[in-house]
């Protein structure tokens, strides 16, 4: 079946199009988290054209299709729990039109995140999500998981900046959602499809709301004796009407960790530091960092401190967005969480996230976007230890449970994939969910779009009924 | 049929909860627009547990469900298109819970708008959404319309202000969707439910994420000779990046009727006049006063000016506001128009609107959002004139197909209702449309939650096949 599917694929994509070697498709297994699946077929589309084509072979031969960008996911979302094709979409990277006047852009799925910010910013403009991957990571990708980022306190997640899409049904029809205008008129499935991860259709082709550069910007690092003051001041911030573009924070493991890989300024002393960024109009950013300043003192600040210049400021973010390549090095593998918790309860969590360390003997370090409550445990191991994993699984899962139970959420930024599937049930009812099955079941009658993620089994009375395969973590 | 589901209802919410003598009935057959409906009964629930048994009562006995608020809709969407049960909730009016810390509130969906900004104002807080009819349409009504407002422009409509919503289903099932946490999980089905006029279910409780006060502000009145050089205004204040709180223009017509009607100080030779507001930090809304005031003097203003205290500014917003009172006075009836194009277009739409109010020999008026191209077209006339009503219609569809024409929308702000539901085809195609079908018919089998409205009939392969009643306008 499988070797059929793959000639029909040349016959539409040509021999450069298609990978269906055992070890070539190994690649295209996971993302950069750690479940595995084994793709059957790997296939490139360039076109609308070639994926209603690909789309289409793939229904014919009853193989189901998992969307795929640059693979930086790590919920799992675009691991193939069965012989599927991958639909890899990185060839499908052209910025179309940038319409500065009215600030938005048609681009591919595969444009890379950060080539689309440098392209339009001349034009002073930029696409406002950054997550840490911005690097690498695609558009497509962006928005299948509603993507965040450290400047999405202000700006907000993916869904905020994508004003419509192209979208190829899992019949194959090409349909547009959304459009131009910031209102979409008729029912909202612009929005449904933003975050869906590949359940619901494929992007095609969006259309990207751009964000003005800022005029001005200030940068803050503060550093603490205790979570609490960093916490503390974080409230305060946020209580006196300013919201930063960015506010960040680390605690001692994860400075002393960057510090260690690269030389950012970062006190390693201090029990947490905060990184603040405010943005806009010169006076403002001036008025606003002295504001956060002197709630930085107020709240026992060690030093509270603007960078000086562009240098100083570069600097700084490189040493946030350094924490992940530090960690790298201090062990062979590492589990990233994402979890939201409401800001008033950001003490309370990161005590319960230190217990919970301190109980399963597991390296946790905190760097996280304080402001909006999305925490990022990030737990360093390595995974040859014996009974390691069965730890680190165990900790994910008290720690989701904890941030329920306070009032949050299963995830900020990374989306649910396969890797919180199954924790779905924390925060939704069996009603809340049928509801979820019932619009995935329109869009994908057959079950055939990425199955098995993002809603657990289950969620319908009358459900698809596929077994999902034994041997994947979470 | 209908008297034994009013006996029904009045054993579930008392004598005092049904309506359904003619006379009463008749008030609420319409909304504030121009199409009318008979309802058979009228139930007022004040509890999502009352609301689950309305809507299972009118399932038993076959009869559609159409929710209301306070009427104050446009486009028909309130107004029954068969024999239906009218879901009035206006005494569902509970501010439940305002969590000042995270800037939340659970509210009843009969809530009135303004009545939740007052209720928080002294917290420093308020609900963004800001529609003219602000001080007596409820909150329910603004989600299922995703309403704007002037100060949506740069707050975003009512989407942008719902964290949470609890629905009761077709089925009389509770769900909730979305979540205290900015990042929606799992399928975003808050986003689909809020602009979609009821067809989808009930809206019983939502979760209102407010807006911190303004700290400081500065409202602006610019006057122009032409219509052209205030557009350009706009134009390049937003491209200046300064992102206005609202940015409000008023045609010749309309400032001489407002200043008939009271004395806002607007002055009548002008061709346009522009009000503007910045909000924010006192350094900052200082600056972007003149920049903003520049940019007015650079494109030929006959005067820009910030208004000099509190009194001034009230003042100059009071004008704006009682644009719609100072119509009613000219004319017994009148037709306001929604549609948007891009900020580029202003110019040429306006052109357009000139020419086509020429042509039918209707008395157009014009005040809108400039700021994001939400164009208000508005019609004075007499109605028991003959033929009068069929010139309106024609402008009407004319307007519309011009702004779609130039890159826009149906509607910014007040929905498609049953007045736009046949124009969808102009934005959307067979299989845009059978998306959007799919998804009602996943959330409402039977199509009977507010039928007929919003989709086109047709919109489906195997259609509801209900046929539209006649005799309605539009």
């Amino acid at each position: 079946m499988s070797s059929a599917l793959a000639g029909e694929l040349r016959s539409i994509l040509g021999d450069d199009g298609v990978l269906d070697r055992q070890l070539e498709l190994h690649v295209y297994g996971k993302d950069s988290g750690i479940t595995r699946g084994e793709p059957s077929v790997v296939a490139f589309p360039e076109s609308t054209e070639d994926v209603v084509a690909v789309v289409k072979a793939a229904k014919r031969h009853g193989v189901s299709v998992v969307a795929r960008g640059s693979g930086t996911g790590l919920a799992g979302g675009a691991v193939p729990l069965e012989p599927s094709l991958i639909l890899a979409l990185t060839r499908m990277n052209e910025i179309e039109v940038v319409d500065v006047e009215n600030r938005s852009a048609w681009v591919g799925p595969g444009v890379i995140n950060l080539d689309l910010s440098n392209h339009t910013y001349s034009d002073g403009l930029h696409f406002a999500p950054d997550p840490s991957s911005q690097s690498v990571c695609t558009i497509g990708g962006n928005i299948a998981n509603n993507a965040g980022g450290l400047h999405c306190l202000s700006e907000g997640n993916t869904v905020n900046h994508v004003l419509a899409l192209e979208v190829v049904t899992a019949d194959g029809d090409v349909i547009e959602l959304g459009g131009p205008a910031p209102d979409p008129i008729g029912l909202d499935l612009r929005a449904v499809m933003v975050g869906s991860e590949g359940t619901l259709g494929i992007v095609t082709r969006a259309l990207i709301k751009l964000t003005p550069n800022p005029t001005a910007a200030r940068t803050l690092l503060m550093s603490f004796r205790s979570v609490e003051d960093a916490a503390k001041t974080v409230s305060d911030v946020i209580a006196a009407g300013v919201i930063p573009a960015a506010l960040e924070m680390m605690d001692r493991l994860m400075t002393v960790a960057v510090e260690r890989f690269i030389d950012a300024g970062f006190p390693t002393d201090a029990e947490a530091v905060l990184l603040a960024e405010v943005s806009g109009h010169e006076a403002a950013v001036e008025a606003e960092a002295e504001i956060i300043r002197a709630i930085a003192d107020d709240n026992n600040a060690i030093e509270a401190r603007v960078a000086s210049d562009a240098k100083e400021r570069q600097r700084m973010w490189l040493g946030r967005k350094s924490a992940f390549g530090a960690i790298a090095q201090m062990n062979p593998d590492y589990y990233l969480h994402d979890t939201v918790v409401p800001r008033t309860k950001l003490v309370e969590m990161m005590r319960n996230i230190y217990e919970i360390a301190e109980r399963h003997q597991i390296t946790m370090l905190n760097v996280f976007h304080a402001g909006d409550g999305n925490l990022h445990p990030l737990m360093s191991f390595d995974a040859s230890e014996e009974g390691v994993i069965e730890r680190v699984k165990a900790a994910a899962d008290e720690l989701l449970a904890i941030c329920v139970a306070l009032g949050g959420s299963l995830s900020g930024e990374h989306g649910i994939g396969l890797e919180k599937r199954d924790s779905m049930g924390l925060v939704f009812n069996e009603y809340d969910l049928d509801a979820q099955a019932r619009i995935s079941e329109a869009f994908d009658p057959d079950g055939s779009m990425n199955p098995n993620k993002v809603l657990p089994s289950g969620s319908r009375c009358f459900d698809f009924g596929r077994p999902i395969p034994e041997g994947t973590w979470v």
